[in-house]
């Protein structure tokens, strides 16, 4: 078995080759090619930039439906779209713990290149670190990214206004379920993927098409729940939910209701919540094929609030997000 | 002692908090306080834009003339600088180990911000993810960044020229001993400080001043040599060094004489290697407050490499970083 050592850290000729060999010739393009500390980009063509980060820690590192490679680029790409950016490029810095089998890195920087590819976005500019064996968990990785905005879109988690549809993209919960099950935390025998892919392409066709769009926001860590809870703080609106229209795979729903645990809560991924005037809806239903759902209503309020009407017709509040359900899945 | 838990990064109520009293009130601006998925950064002046960046895994956080924390912002804003870009803004991620003391984190937040305010950036947006006690190492930082490049600036490690001036802009290895003592892995007792520090403002304003520069290359991992190397090979050029003129400080030429390290390959920080014209070199002399030196010359040539004419007037040829000095030191 091949492996990470220190000195693919080092700056030296051994991590220059390593970087040339085994993620250059997969993430190749001209600006990458340059190797130099800083990418240029050229020819900027809009006069509003997004700009986002994130790190990636999931455990384990590939897991039914993606891996971490596929997870990185998805989330910034989706990051990017959530604020109406058309993603331009990527950066992508690896933490690797020394002893790391490099045919497992190599998968990952696969998967890298290959979910870059579908999303049709470049990876500019990057870095190398290694850390000593016990000082990391085999692989971190972070993505930072550019997105530019045309001037008639304005898209924000503070832009949700009175009477908009909330909508969700597709069903709830199953990358949190699918990490569960990867790292045996549950035992049941079930048959579930996690759902992370790039949602830019959708989002881009119907910014195309002039279809306005108030919201956008990707239900990750803390859930649809907490998700929503942002836009409702940010627009200064209530949110009322319909339970019987949120839509949750069978799957997903069993393993709650084994486990006690609130699918509001469960990590997304591949998923956006949008808000929209009601004339919008039908467009972002059929940008998504059809599996997008209208899932509550906003409503201006002086008293910002997330509310549930129960299948059985109640109104109950929904607070964010507490304390753990599951860390380490994105 | 205040720790950080898993809960600190769950995307709940307690990473809200954590994230609002610790962070935000510290880094405080306009763009950051949205707390959007991404930044929105406006009317933008130029186009053409440089990104950069860098995980930071240094250990210990805290050394004599330093921390992590004004390590990240210093590279990141270097790092855009060598491209002749004005850094406009930083990311910055933490990926942070559970049981972190939350008082030293204080400490580097502190830093991040005394650091981003001398250097006269904004940190825009960020991330926070935190990983079981044994998955990490207290505290790794990924600061990604962007500049805009005025329309005059041309510089690129593929730009020394024949007959071009090499200067450093100070005295090498500082940074590499000063951590070596911090990890104890050098017990003579002696006084070192790391001298990272943001170097932008004053090539700002040699490039306001329209002076010429070719070339701008941070030597950190791998040192001098690797550094000086790349911009050979990128360039197509020889580069001769003139050992004279290399500034060492004695503290650490006494360490590199007793260990038997080559002081060529020692990380810096806060120093800049650059190439110009012959009529820059005062100019870039004086911008630095008199520390920088011309310690070389470069020459077009078909057979490109690195060679050091020695104080006894000989000649030897330098390769780039083969093996481990010191891990972690950036």
């Amino acid at each position: 078995m091949h492996t990470i050592t220190l000195n693919h850290g080092l700056g030296g000729k051994q991590m220059h080759e390593f970087i040339k060999n085994s993620i250059m010739t997969k993430l190749q393009n001209g600006i990458l090619e340059k190797m130099d500390d800083s990418a240029i980009l050229k020819n900027l063509k809009t006069n509003r930039l997004a700009l986002t980060t994130d790190s990636y820690v999931v455990s384990p590192l590939i897991f039914p439906g993606g891996d971490i490679g596929r997870l990185c680029v998805c989330g910034t790409v989706n990051d990017l779209t959530t604020s109406g950016a058309k993603p331009h490029a990527l950066t992508l810095s690896f933490i690797i713990e020394e002893g790391m089998d490099l045919s497992v890195l190599d998968t990952i920087i696969d998967s890298i290149a290959q979910t870059a590819q579908e999303a049709q976005i470049q990876i500019v500019t990057g870095d190398t670190k290694v850390v000593e064996k016990g000082k990391g968990d085999k692989l971190f990785i972070n993505t930072s990214g550019i997105g530019f905005i045309e001037d008639h879109v304005d898209i924000s988690t503070y832009h949700t206004k009175d009477d908009d549809d909330i909508l969700i993209t597709g069903p709830i919960g199953n990358h949190e379920i699918a990490m569960m099950k990867a790292r045996n935390l549950i035992d049941f025998d079930l048959t579930i993927e996690s759902d992370v892919r790039p949602l830019n392409l959708p989002i881009e066709n119907l910014l195309k098409q002039k279809v306005l769009l108030h919201s956008i926001k990707d239900p990750t860590r803390g859930g649809l729940a907490s998700a929503l809870y942002e836009i409702v703080e940010h627009s200064q609106v209530e949110i009322t939910l319909f339970e019987k229209d949120i839509p949750i795979d069978n799957v997903v729903k069993s393993v709650c209701a084994l486990v006690g645990f609130d699918p509001l809560y469960l990590a997304n991924e591949g998923k956006f919540i949008i808000t929209c005037p009601k004339k919008s809806s039908q467009d972002v239903i059929k940008a998504f094929g059809g599996v997008a759902q209208i899932i509550g209503k906003a409503k201006k309020s002086n008293h910002p609030k997330l509310l549930m009407q129960t299948e059985s017709g109640g109104i109950r509040k929904i607070g964010m997000l507490e304390t753990m359900q599951l860390p380490r899945i994105c």
